[in-house]
């Protein structure tokens, strides 16, 4: 397709171009739009600066004359003999404000559209939002606002562009290019914005073999996954070491019916151990799977036989162990025979709204709002070991091992229907079908955070060796999650603390001005706010507070605070409407007394607080106490700040 | 100045101008450089876009008349009359790369060049560097290095314009303002990039007030800060309780002669106290006052009959409490009788070379080559108790309090003739003299790290509170500081790990593909690569790894490795030559021995290694090994990671 053909069957679909002209080689055209740059438009000559046959910033009719010939002879120079066939291309040189609009297909994600700055520079600034090829208006008005040329539309420099000019455009660009699916690349750079819409200054098409469309893939009518009634253990230890001793342990609170199966018999916790499910009778709805790889699709057979709606298979040497066989003979069983499949190669589930733990990480946890999804059970374990510490509780916890069946999509839609569930966190490796996991974030009710891994070739590598999935571009992935309105976090521990946790206005009571100063720095860095106070808070402050005081957020209360102007700063500060949360900073000074000053945090301030408590061997006795308490507190500044 | 008077004035300087002509309103110029913008020149029309008096993309004589008239049809419509001084301007209109060059009179630094990218984004993208007024080239072109636009230098999307040409430009424009001082604000914007040098687009100037140069303000022929010989600390106390027991305590490996006053007399660590500075006999060059703030005056003075050079003022209560008259005494009589000063509100000084001791924070820290300055008490003490924790030596510690006197220019100076002293880390929240901060870094002969706080109004109004110092604009900070080759931290631990730690190829040997995965991420956060395995690498972690290890790095070892198998791969790993560290990640899986596991660390590999330890209760005990043995460990990935 010649670039003047590609323009008039964007015209066809009413898209905006800047005025160019096409004409044979020996026409004279009548042009009014100077000035222009003139190009050859020829099958021979597909590298065109490269041949000396395009020229810029022609300005008269006498000027394009004197560059039509100088083109035609710098082509024959180069030995090529054009012909009736080849025309020029006269096209208008505008200035403005450039944008980019751009098609790929990506791997993991489809069809996309890329919208940012253009021109030259579009590598180099990456200043580039994704939007889905089916993201409506607000999707693609809120994808747009995450750019900084976003901008000219807000008043910038006077630029008053209205943005629904651009989205109108990306509306009829998702159209074209659902119309056309041979196109595989779509580039239209520069976009040229003015007042009457966007207008098309350069185009450049490839099409090609379509993909597959990755829309629509899920398996429809799946049971429930998170409902549960005869729950069956196969692969029972006695062995207090053994994943099977520790998962038949957690799960005793169930409420429903258990059974432990282990080859060798007996009794375990007061319960009988069935050498075989087929002693077992009646149906078995959910069944757990610890036993040696070899001998599980063996299992699920049997399972099979009983109705088995939900399966978690612990066992790993599949395809991490380069097994790939054997996860797809899983995968057509759990298709043929409608059940869901968790793992292989995981450490397990967790379904608070049935005291259901089937998992073999620490125990006594608490309830919570939270269902966290984790691709990799170390990452969940290291995660549950932290939630313990900081008293975080859990609706749900989803060790997803290598996701041969239920992948993130559908886990997110079950997680619609769980009341308990407010929040749902996710640490992913890679994400197989990127259009259905946008689409269920787009449609989920619940605030969903994610942690994603693999921004880079190496960690690319790590985790394909690790899982055997690919990562996508880091890049694309943020912007189109970002666009469907879900968080990516950078620290995988704000997969626990973010949640129920939206920190917005932050106050700083300290003993020391320099860590409250870096304090306020990372605060910054993560785009938070220090509350200011008001006149009369101020003065409340004034009463209790040593004439040099700092007078201002950070509260700075002294070097020589002891425990009760902590307790007297805390009683004003806790008052104040504005303040979401509180950092207590307390450093070792000569006589500060750093137990009494974090008991301070038992009492019930109505606030969140969160003690900081630098420093060393001093800090020890009250870091203990908050530790024992199960209260959260942070021992760097960095880490208090980190995951907000 | 109109703006072609100063074109015409930089013409002269040797600037290049696109092409310009100045004509009267009722002449008609000879144009051969279309397209051109007219412009008014008017003193009486200030804001020429907003009285219509701008016409931009005129092509030819004829539209030029045109525009003439609606510009003068415009501006009498706003009731303005133009006569015989009011001038047309017609500039070419020229495209290309558009680069900013400006200048700015910083209270902090001075007079300082802005460079980057240009156009009407220029504060969108903020693409630019930092320029002293007196760079040399080779600091201009590590400037310039540090934009994107930079690449435009290096081939980006073929263009092969020569640095040079930018440095030959910023030259003429420091020369220029240099010229002249009164000068306050010069905007270059756009400078178009061509083949022929840069050409002036468009400019604007502000002259005002020259500031005074900072330049040269430091004091001459002081005493060298770093050499004592007896030494002599007021205050001293036998409550322990007290920093004048800690200093005095911390002070007796003191070679040299060491006198301790306490008005009350008696005797401290075998020492006699003398009740006064009078009962000492001869001279006394180095004094440490730990005394209230009111007697402090009345003992300098003392002292300076015993003919002092080096001043140590513990004792807080003076500008930090509101009190800058005492400071300013101080001051004056430091500059008269021209000994140093440190503090006052600080805690002390260390000077590693001569064993000299007197600082109130933690006590056995290791000597090593890192000299460290910090702005903050409570934060210097924070890292001394990470470095005695992580077993990080000092050759020198200056607590700078309130900066009286000394500043980090200074210091920065005498330690250049501190052999022992390789690296310098400065915790600073306020720069005092920008201009002479920068010629001391320029000229130090050691590599200095420097971690700055004051990102925002809110961290600038703690700085302030703090030490009453001004926190100058962070980016100009981090760009000026970058440019005569320092390190900007983004992490104040950076301050203690990374000097002496250059890490560039890095491999990870972990029992979990997950938070290896993490820890990859976060290592590019950083910009730090990950080793590429050679083959023969691989086959030889072949030989004493399972099947199904990663084949690549991070070289997961599976989460069924015990010690041994940690140990073997070591004794692999430690022999490949591009590895400059390891972090041996470690997480608890079911058998994991993670004390056996971080015994093997004792050995000497010829490597840096790091283990991390993730997970909680189980880690206890391989935590508190390492603790006590003083090796520096990590309990998070972020950790780990943040300070490289």
């Amino acid at each position: 397709m010649t670039e003047s053909q590609l323009y008039d069957t964007l015209k066809s679909y009413g898209f905006l171009i800047t005025p160019y002209c096409s004409f044979g080689l020996t026409e004279t055209p009548s042009i009014d739009f100077f000035p222009v740059a003139l190009k050859i438009e020829s099958e021979k000559v597909i590298h065109k600066s490269d041949f000396g046959a395009v020229k810029l910033n022609i300005n008269s009719m006498q000027a394009l004359e004197k560059a039509k010939e100088e083109i035609i002879a710098n082509i024959s120079a180069k030995e090529v003999v054009l012909d009736a066939t080849d025309r020029f291309i006269a096209t208008q040189m505008v200035s403005g404000i450039e944008l980019y609009v751009g098609l790929v297909d990506d791997d993991i994600f489809g069809k996309t559209v890329v919208f940012g700055m253009g021109g030259v520079f579009l590598e180099l600034y990456k200043d580039v939002c994704y939007i889905d090829l089916y993201a409506d208006n607000a999707e693609i008005r809120h994808a747009i606002g995450l750019t900084k040329i976003s901008k000219v539309f807000e008043g910038f420099r006077g630029f008053d562009f209205s943005i629904e000019m651009a989205v109108e455009f990306i509306r009829s660009f998702q159209n074209f290019a659902k119309a056309n699916p041979d196109i595989i690349e779509l580039d239209f750079n520069p976009v040229i914005l003015t007042k009457a819409g966007l207008k098309i200054a350069d185009a450049r098409i490839k099409k090609g073999e379509q993909k597959p469309e990755k829309l629509g893939t899920l398996r429809t009518n799946r049971p429930p996954f998170f409902s549960n009634q005869r729950v069956v253990l196969i692969g029972v230890s006695s062995d207090t070491t053994k994943v099977g001793y520790s998962i038949a342990k957690n799960s005793l609170r169930y409420g429903g019916e258990l059974f432990f199966v282990n080859a060798k018999g007996g009794e375990l916790f007061g319960k009988q151990l069935y050498t075989n499910i087929a002693h077992i009778e009646g149906n078995i709805d959910t069944a757990v799977i610890m036993i040696p790889s070899k001998r599980v699709t063996e299992s699920i057979k049997e399972l099979i036989e009983r109705n088995l709606q939900n399966l978690i298979i612990i066992s790993a040497g599949f395809k991490e162990a380069g097994d790939n066989e054997a996860e797809r003979i899983i995968l057509s069983l759990s298709q043929q025979h409608n059940f869901n499949v968790i793992g292989p190669n995981c450490l397990g589930y967790l379904n608070s709204t049935e005291n259901l733990n089937l998992t073999f990480g620490i125990g006594g946890l608490k309830n919570g709002k939270l269902a966290l999804l984790s691709q990799s059970g170390a990452v969940l374990s290291a995660l549950m070991d932290k939630a313990y510490d900081a008293g975080i509780g859990f609706s749900h916890l989803v060790s997803c091992g290598n996701m041969v069946d239920l992948d993130f999509a559908e886990m997110i839609d079950m997680l619609n229907h769980e009341e308990m569930c407010e929040y749902i966190s996710i640490y992913a490796e890679g994400i197989q079908n990127g259009k259905e996991f946008l689409r269920a974030i787009r449609e989920s009710k619940k605030k969903i955070y994610i942690f994603k891994t693999g921004k880079s070739i190496e960690s690319k590598k790590a985790a394909f060796s690790h899982t055997g999935n690919l990562s996508g571009n880091y890049a694309m992935f943020k912007g189109l999650i970002e666009s469907v309105g879900a968080k990516i976090e950078k620290n995988i521990e704000a997969l626990l603390f973010n949640p129920s946790n939206e920190v917005n206005s932050i106050l700083i009571v300290t003993n020391a001005g320099g860590p409250a100063t870096i304090l306020t720095d990372y605060l910054i860095d993560q785009d938070k706010t220090l509350y200011t106070l008001s006149e009369d808070e101020l003065q409340a402050l004034n009463k209790v507070l040593p004439p040099h005081w700092s007078k201002n957020n950070p509260v700075d209360i002294i070097g020589d605070a002891m425990a009760n102007r902590y307790e007297k700063t805390l009683e004003v500060v806790t008052k104040f409407k504005g303040v979401d949360l509180i950092y207590l900073l307390i450093t070792p000074q000569c006589m500060t007394d750093s137990l009494a000053i974090v008991q301070l945090c038992e009492r019930e301030w109505g606030k969140k607080i969160y003690p900081i408590l630098l420093g060393g061997h001093e800090m020890e006795e009250a870091k203990e106490y908050l530790r024992i308490r199960q209260k959260l507190f942070f021992k760097t500044l960095q880490s208090a700040t980190s995951f907000l």
